[in-house]
């Protein structure tokens, strides 16, 4: 199976013109674009990186992202890690709800489902107060209150389509993300309602100041699609 | 788990600057204000001073809510006792129906199921004709019969959060609400359909003339959180 | 069972004055009309004669599509076939998703139920690149990577309402289509999102270049009615 998956993406290189299975060099900018995570790997990610340290005591992440994985499957939706602790890794739990995870035990949320349509999903937490949401389609969930007081460390890494359980390694096929990834953003603060309801719309908002999808910088490693949103 | 809680809470009084372990001095006046009851305790509620005496035979009750908590978990939404009954309690039943009960059965209601995203509810009932029914974003659910010529007892204490079994005492945290309660309205008359949509929509009604959210006078006791709406 | 049905059909013959046992004669246009497949059988069904040959290596499928079959019933939505190869079979698979196959195995699409309300169902594939999608009342589903590089081979036959295992032949009632169907239409290209969501909100886009509903060469087949839309 994974044979398979690797002489297939060996096939499509020659169709796209750009290597998926090394590292590509260092890209920039996705206006427009869709990442396409088309098969299940241990070996597919796309390395982000950040315009400035994620030393971070608040923030807003967003982006739109659709999949076809069965409902019951754990995914990996974003994964923030420097080498001893998973500083901010999202995911779409294996009984549905939405979860993130900052050095420890984690905070859920019960969403609709994440299904082949386009969600566009935020999540917003502030150190001070440890008030935290998730937005779907411009609509806030309750608020819970997770980690007043810490802080995300700077100087990791930044990981979409794998969760690595060590400093960019021990990745699992089970956890990767398969599917569609479009419009990431994200901000060292917490976005006001209307942004954030603008964000989904695709009115215009201030820019990520940490990640902003229009110049971003990314490496693409193993089999991910870069291709244009229609 | 309950240590945990309260070791917790203390942490945080120092990080908002106000005492949630003990009761608050009685304070005036939530508008653009939510509750948030982030745990679930046997000790943080709300206690409501109305504005007037609750001996009602006639009842608009509104409010806008929001909860993680399992489907199928009982969830007191609104408690009115005195000495000897329940006079007017509000739940989110195990089986997903909304209820209300005043001094003895209930009646219950098949509503879409109140969620991590706002809903705002509504109840009505009328003494003379005995009509009740719920309205949710603004919509009403069949009208059932219940308890014509009945009367609410005044000189009670109204609570959020959790549902007293003698007054003010034996409170359950299996019981106890988690979540986000705002925009807490009482009158002592039946809206028309009209104003229970404006209310929804949040154009102007006429202030609620038992409880006003924007004047409300209230007590926080226990790990309770005033947080500015968004 | 099937003796019924033919004997029902018979009777039913004489009311709407065409012979629905032998195949009709090659009949022009479809504007305006539903096609009814009112039961559940092993010999009805609709040949369609395509504007030019079927050697295809992109295309957009699109009908509307109603049934009140149960969800979890095997349903044949669009057969192509040639003398060896199921060119083009569109189901909606017994587990509920949305599947096409084009000589071999085939890729699967989680999508809302099919239900006794239309649908508009749009099936896209491009043989370049792999992207296949399908779209519902003009939504996209996630895109998946499918035989990039294949071609659908020419000179097979279109049915609708039924799924021969050989060139014409071997019908099964279980797998038949019971129901309604519309609007179908087939170009040889992928159409914009823009072309596609017009298409389902009755706008005017490009007819169809291998199927064009207005105009469509067809022959019915067993117990398939021909309505007017209401």
């Amino acid at each position: 199976m994974k044979v398979n998956s690797v002489r297939f993406a060996l096939v499509v290189v020659g169709v796209f013109g750009w290597s998926m299975m090394l590292p590509s060099a260092t890209q920039v900018g996705l206006s427009d674009k869709v990442l396409v995570f088309p098969y299940e790997t241990d070996f597919s990610f796309v390395s982000l990186i950040p315009q400035k340290e994620m030393g971070l005591r608040a923030f807003t992440l967003c982006m739109r992202v659709a999949t076809e994985l069965p409902e019951d499957r754990q995914i990996i939706l974003f994964a923030y890690r420097t080498a001893d602790y998973d500083e901010l890794n999202v995911w779409r739990e294996s009984d549905g709800r939405v979860s993130f995870y900052m050095s420890g035990d984690g905070i859920f949320f019960h969403l609709p489902p994440i299904t082949t349509f386009r969600t566009s999903l935020c999540l917003t937490w502030d150190s001070r107060t440890g008030l935290s949401a998730c937005w779907v389609d411009g609509k806030r969930s309750t608020y819970q209150v997770y980690k007043p007081g810490h802080s995300i460390r700077p100087k990791g890494s930044i990981l979409l389509g794998q969760d690595p359980d060590k400093h960019l390694g021990g990745l699992e096929a089970g956890q990767s993300f398969v599917g569609e990834m479009t419009d990431l953003n994200m901000w060292d603060f917490v976005l006001s309602r209307s942004m954030i309801q603008a964000w989904h719309y695709g009115h215009r908002v201030p820019k990520g100041n940490v990640f902003d999808w229009g110049t971003m910088e990314y490496e693409l490693n193993g089999n991910v699609m870069v291709v244009d949103d229609d």
